[in-house]
């Protein structure tokens, strides 16, 4: 999915749980991640957090003088060009007030017009592709249907991996914003513009 | 300033306004811009706005089937994941509702910190590049030491044709962002994302 | 529906869409708006734009001297000293954006509570009255029903000119605000007070 | 100031503080302004509470089945249309939380921009109008000046009464709203429309 | 409820409406309040207003020097801390307006979550402690299924002295928080941590 | 400080950063936390986290089934009830966005006015007693008299600890929240009242 000329290297963090299915989760992983991330700092133009719910990215903006990037930043910012009101469609009730927490630290609230479940977890996705499909079809209907959204985020790194996102925005006839690519895009961008995170914003660890 | 194998082609409207400074220039220029938008829609893949003021931005994104790409729209949104509380710097007073309507609508007004001017018209800044680099420098540093703020955009696209920004940025240690480079890299990214605005929340108009 | 002594005059624009429903019909409209309420300023106390939606207001009142009224503006300020939340009962979806942005721009979002479609057309609307009527009440039903209002907005002005407000009020048993009424007071309170839009807000135009 | 045609009678509570210059002035005024006004409910149209703060209101409007207006709802109403960031100019400090209140119930907080005091108490307004005139006029443009407000809200019908607004508003050049003006706009045009307000947001009391 | 070696000691006001139950009945009931609460200043340590609307709660600071607690403003601020969004359970919708009139002045809407009534009045409550235990269940049923609160709030005194607070949380597997207990609680924490609210924001009446 | 009967256990975690001055210090204490927090469960009724940011208060409250109490949480709660706009007076700049992350997530942004830094960091607090005392004056008398607070909270644990928040309340004449003191008396009121945090809204972790 990256653009062409960019070379993209997944790195996986040593310790850690298995997947971020809530806050606990998501802060057991910030230390590894802040030292992976320090670590690699030479060899790169730009980090991408592998979790929709950017954990822990305000320290790791502090820990380095390269572009971070988060999926569910990246992905909230496209939905608010792309229509008015956009829903996330993702995991469990358990990481709701994960993404809630990150329309707020981003301004977007008023733009989050809801959150919906298909109701399986991480490791349910990965094992049955074409039940997580369905439940994303059906998830992504409702929020259109019911909540009245023009836009759909899907709202988990293992979901949108699927590449089920050209499918559902052609059967819902709406755009649907997959979190791999807007991330990719932002830290493309953000490199080629020669733009780097605001130093007071997020000041230089010590 | 584009990427590498992109084509930017500017076209000017046959009638309106010499420049946008207030809501009355910008409701001026939409129909002739609409017209132009749609004749153009054949041949490119993505439209950009040349105002910061985002003028007629729903209505044009009614009448084509590609990207319409606001500069106002997306500086925000990369200003958005590069601080906390961004400044807008522009010309005159008089716009400020203009910037102060994009953020409402954008949902990020809580992000907007302030909006600065330089008492400089488009007129002037064109033929005052000295005066307006300092001008702009000094607004900036205002944004920064008296209002707080941790991002600057420069809210005028002939201020930011100048291309001044990474002086400014250096200058104040902080990112300043650019709307011509944001508004090609917004452009270059749902295009290359396969993504089109929402048909729900921009209906195609009759 | 003037009050004694005021005199109200219709005049059409020149050119135009046949009706306006969505933004791409808005900023068609107003350029011809804006040369017919300049050529009419000599000529009358106050100007009331003939659309719900208030397209160009901000134009409108940059270009002359004397009020200019907005139906959607006066109709939403009645009804937030009717009641605590009220609902707009429109033609169609593709006028949402539309209305919520003037509750936006008026700062009164809070207590827009939703916005409901009859589902029927303005040109339908004027084919035919009864099934307009009909529709108004259902909707008007289902928004203190379902919503929750305790004041209804009719959000469009062909729906207003067919007078039903009251009725629809007796069988609500709840404020029923007809923006043609609403806007006419408000043309005659500021005349009669002496008040015109600020000029620091709406400058006036080059 | 009444409108032709328009009689106005103003009563007075037989009990309660000698001006309202906090809630406690607030709360106490009520009981007895309550059996004012449904005892003057058969003779009037319409009743306007003679404070800016809108003592009761919610109380009184559930005692009558005619309109009751509050000088401050109705000022800052009339202060939305006009102007983007109004600013009110009132006595003393200890209002403020009156004020603010208002706004937040009216749902217009966001286009509150600032309060201002001249620091002269009621009976001090009431007894050096010279110099009230002063301080209101060095207050406005302080609002203006150093806030950025583009109209201006009095915010004490002692001031209002001294009729200074259109003075005011020449030395401004902006619109100074008079809540006795508006007050009086507000309930001829809800009488001369046929609306009161929603019995769901005040029921009748028992 | 009182924690050890604290005196709590109700104190009835000698006119007033039977129950609170609208604005109306709310500031009726005030004056007398403010009146035995002035005269128990010397003998108590602190005040617990017995209604959960905070009747003139503003009022009661500015006439006495000891810390005067409000149900309402208690319970919404535990109910804070204790889960993301909460919902009130209520008596009847004509208190909705009061309820959330003390949302908005604490500065939690973005909070409360939904408000929901069991229908039955203060009298009934009192009438038929079975009926409402089983009415009140039902409501918060819904509250947490329907609406999706995590923490609920009883929103009437009458409610919570019933004591069945322990029970519903049982049955629902959530904290819910009796107003008679965090009065209680925050009226001991005051006292025993030499705290009484701000004379800026409370002045001392005349 | 706490209360009678009441027994306060200070516990330092193993590893960790020094002190706590930025969202970097506070990610990289949580795991660490978890472990203390998860292994002393059985043996106490409630736990404060010892840093007014409240570092993953959301993960911790998962972990356990008692009470977790954050100072920054709970002194902003108290400081609501006290009144109208309080101010933070804490350490350096690098924490303003953890506080107002803090007010984000309890929903109480709006009460939040202004944050203050004294300059000094945890270190020159900790060895400068006396110079900590005068800036801490310092910057709550410029809450009070540039930003209008009319409350304060002390931000910063180590600043607490020094007990001058009645010199200080003292001096400028307004409450001044200790956040020791008051998540102690909300631990405690907590527990008294058994009331624990909402699983729903911090579901237990796997």
């Amino acid at each position: 999915m990256a653009s062409k000329g960019v070379r993209v290297e997944v790195k996986a963090v040593s310790e850690g749980p298995e997947s971020i299915e809530s806050p606990y989760d998501e802060f057991l992983c910030v230390p590894p991640t802040i030292r992976l991330v320090s670590s690699s700092e030479e060899e790169f133009d730009a980090v991408i957090v592998g979790c929709f719910g950017d954990p822990g990215i305000d320290a790791l903006r502090q820990a380095v003088r390269i572009p971070v990037v988060g999926p569910g930043e990246s992905s909230m910012l496209f939905a608010c060009t792309l229509g008015y009101k956009f829903s996330v469609v993702t995991v469990k009730r358990s990481v709701f007030s994960m993404i809630e927490a990150i329309a707020e630290r981003l301004g977007v609230s008023k733009r989050l017009l809801s959150i919906r479940e298909t109701g399986m977890s991480v490791a349910e996705v990965n094992s049955d592709h074409d039940a997580a499909k369905k439940k994303l079809i059906e998830a992504s209907k409702d929020a259109v249907k019911k909540d009245g959204a023009d836009t759909i985020v899907l709202g988990c790194m293992s979901e949108a991996f699927l590449g089920y996102d050209k499918e559902i925005a052609g059967e819902l006839n709406i755009p649907v914003v997959n979190p791999v690519l807007t991330s990719l895009r932002m830290a493309e961008s953000l490199v080629s513009s020669g733009l780097v995170h605001s130093r007071i914003a997020y000041p230089e660890h010590r």
